[in-house]
């Protein structure tokens, strides 16, 4: 069983880049001439906009496929949509994966005991009882240590990967997860419950498949951070739309060039939102080497 | 529009309880008879499964409908079979709502921006677009405030319930929850947050449909929490086989005998695993039945 941690390193190195695609379909932001050829609007079912996001879906990996070496659907989109746009996600994910993309899930779930057990089951199982089975999924830590305790289990049982939010990109986040106690931030307990996991399920280049949800917003937590967890890849979300700095995307990496991944997902999805005449296979494929590019600028 | 909290006062008057019923429907705690009976094994496909443990939640809606305010299904257990999962969740909440049964779906949400609000929709909309919309939900605040507010505004909007996750009952909740920050817990900063959204929607009973879960093992925290929110219902989790203490079940009630719901999912699902010969709708029956006078004791 080859670990996530040890394929994402082989695909961010082959690939050449830390740079990850978020899948986050919404039906409002498709082109009018996207939705009207294929005859969707505000009438349309259920069943058939959840056909629509997955088709859109496709449009996207078959753009990106051979130039990043992840995806990250995020769960909200989909489950708007109920059961017909869970139908969706897993065949978005079995999409992904037939083109050789990694899939880190982005669920955000939490709970504890035997429930934390079935979601970690649901999403990281890897006895194929699962059409939602993915690569990776974050989790939230609100309900302390026996709640994460049940993921990184599965994780490591299955070889799977696990992003614990620990410093999210938000302006809000500050209230509960810079409350200073003894002199420490809170995101540095919640790291400090990630630490053993990881030690534990260190891969052969020196990465372990625990690691951790941290925003590009915050540099001087993102470098604490990066010290406290030399180990963890950090999975650094909503760069592009939601304007993370250069500042803090460098500090979420190690001076060997590795330790993150960078996720965009309106800015590569939508290129139309963001100046381009059109949103279809080729402008999505130049948006998403745009950001590479930048990327590569930011990081060298 | 008749508020969720008003809906659910009537109820718990009207049943004279304030004890719910967890769905929290697994296959391999389902007595043998009634699944061979069915023909599920552990070789049954998803679909099987999914059906399965929604004409499981059948028999418990029945032999309960009567007798309680809501019902409280646990996402967990539905995600578990993918999208046959969430069929069988989308039919359960139909049922109960068919059985005049309140919904608090617990699913324990929670992410920022667009996202919180695309899960908001998804499960508090009123506007019929969602095969998911509960009449309240559960969420997690370690995001910060802003990934609170959309989940407030949806709700207040349709008048629909939100019940934040500030003290839960686990053990290991106490190295995020009850960390002291100038002399308060953590969850009393996150109690502040829920305030201002609980003060502008209070109902016709003097409470409010922004709620919190609190976990009855703590009865201090219950006291100290029951004052600073006196217009929050509390949603108080587990009791039963999780085990939670007479004393902090009494803490999470105000001096009018309301404020409360008692929420017990395995001692009423599956009365075999506590010494009854069966599960079936009788037994089950007979299971809510003790709770409820067990709960009478305790409030008296």
């Amino acid at each position: 069983m080859k670990l996530f941690i040890d394929r994402l390193i082989e695909q961010i190195q082959q690939k050449k880049t830390p740079c990850i695609v978020g899948l986050d379909p919404a039906i409002d932001r498709m082109p009018d001439s996207w939705l009207q050829a294929r005859e969707i609007d505000k009438q349309s079912n259920l069943a058939d906009c959840a056909e629509a996001i997955y088709q859109y879906n496709l449009m996207v990996l078959d753009a990106v496929a051979d130039l990043v070496p992840a995806v990250k659907p995020q769960s909200a989109y989909y489950e708007l949509f109920g059961s017909a746009g869970i139908i969706a996600l897993e065949k978005t994910i079995s999409a992904a994966r037939d083109r050789n993309l990694l899939v880190i899930l982005d669920v955000k779930r939490g709970d504890i005991a035997s429930t934390a057990t079935a979601y970690a089951r649901s999403y990281l199982s890897g006895d194929q009882s699962s059409p939602l089975e993915a690569d990776a999924i974050t989790i939230v830590p609100y309900l302390g240590k026996d709640c994460l305790d049940p993921f990184f289990t599965e994780a490591i049982q299955w070889g799977k990967g696990v992003f614990v939010c620990v410093k999210t990109s938000n302006p809000g986040a500050a209230i509960i997860q810079e409350q200073k106690i003894d002199g420490r931030y809170l995101y540095e307990i919640v790291a400090d419950l990630i630490q053993p996991a990881c030690k534990k399920s260190i891969g052969k280049y020196g990465y372990s498949g625990i690691g951790a949800v941290v925003g590009a917003t915050y540099p001087e937590a993102a470098r604490r951070l990066r010290q406290q967890l030399p180990n963890s890849i950090f999975l650094v979300p909503g760069v592009g739309a939601q304007g993370g700095g250069s500042e803090g995307i460098k500090a979420c990496f190690n001076p060997d060039g590795l330790g993150a991944v960078v996720s965009s997902s309106r800015a590569i999805m939508y290129p139309h939102l963001y100046g381009s005449e059109d949103s279809n296979k080729n402008t999505i494929r130049q948006a998403a080497l745009d950001l590479i590019a930048l990327g590569k600028k930011i990081l060298n």
